[in-house]
């Protein structure tokens, strides 16, 4: 199998190509044909493996997630914050895309189409749950690890709790528009924490 | 002007068609055309007035959640789950658009394609913008009046509570591809209300 390059390589450039394409041009800018020509192989590998160019986005975009790592320094207060900033700087990153600087531009650009594309192929849908599934499940462990240190309440409705972080930041990108930043991580950490009702600290 | 129906008539038996097609289709199967014929008027009437199915898709979901009255019973725990409720009940029937009675795809199925269609036109974008903006004046309103007479906490951040309340519901529908209903409500509620700290009610 000599100059055969290994299928790992193949995703890695194709990954790196997509990537590369997607966060300049922006999700109406993806052209598969433009990515096999920058990953250097065949449109048809390329097509093979990623049917449509939703297929490639959600590659691309599980890609950059699977970096976003939680750091758990045994303070939920400082580590609550830092982990829904790291998630809100990737959804900057992809309303952002294609974009130029200092565009502010208050709709959701490329996270919208993302969510479409989940929406549109069941495969696409899956992967995308999957991926979301993972992120969830890291950050209950969190969660639940600063509860068994007493930090949060014995009783406290983990998911509950994480759907209304993370979902306060989705719903500000993805519907109203408002804008997603490491002040905005530490209101929402303070309110989740401290509660709403007026006996609470 | 004998015989010609008034705009506000013409718009109230296009959105009628257009509301009809869209629930028993979905988004996929929302053509202006066919509401057109539907609604009795001229295709070039529809298309000045709503120059792409994504506008009628918005104009359908403007109307609809027009109806989302909130009651406030002068009780916030009581109050909140409801309201969340029908937030949820609409978004259910929008996830399930154009799909057979049981089928539980996960996937956000028209919510994801009126997101997308918001983030495509930003004209549409603007709309859609707008009418959140009045559910959420509306939301917290209800917040504002329940810490008056003191049954929220003074120094509350309302923006951040209804954004992770509503996000929570949208975060689900959106991306996870978790249910959203009544008893889902009342955990989100009781979860915010309470709060997450061991020193807490």
């Amino acid at each position: 199998m000599v100059g055969r390059p290994r299928r790992s390589d193949v995703d890695e450039s194709v990954i790196k190509a997509a990537t590369e394409l997607l966060l300049t041009r922006g999700y109406a800018g993806l052209s598969p044909d433009e990515v096999a020509e920058r990953a250097g192989i065949a449109k048809t590998t390329l097509y093979r493996r990623w049917p449509t160019k939703d297929h490639l986005a959600v590659a691309i975009v599980n890609r950059l997630q699977d970096h976003d790592e939680i750091t758990d320094t045994g303070d939920i207060r400082r580590d609550l914050p830092a982990y829904l900033e790291k998630i809100a700087a990737g959804l900057n990153r992809m309303r952002a895309a294609g974009r130029a600087p200092g565009d502010d531009d208050p709709s959701a650009g490329t996270v919208a189409e993302l969510v479409a594309a989940a929406a549109r192929h069941p495969d696409v849908g899956e992967l995308e749950r999957q991926m979301y599934a993972r992120r969830n499940t890291m950050a209950r462990a969190l969660l639940e690890r600063a509860r068994d240190r007493g930090q949060l309440r014995a009783d406290l409705d983990i998911e509950a709790l994480f759907d209304q972080l993370a979902g306060a930041l989705y719903y500000r990108v993805l519907i109203t528009g408002s804008p997603v930043d490491r002040a905005y991580a530490e209101r929402l950490v303070d309110t989740a924490l401290r509660g709403a009702t007026p006996e609470n600290g």
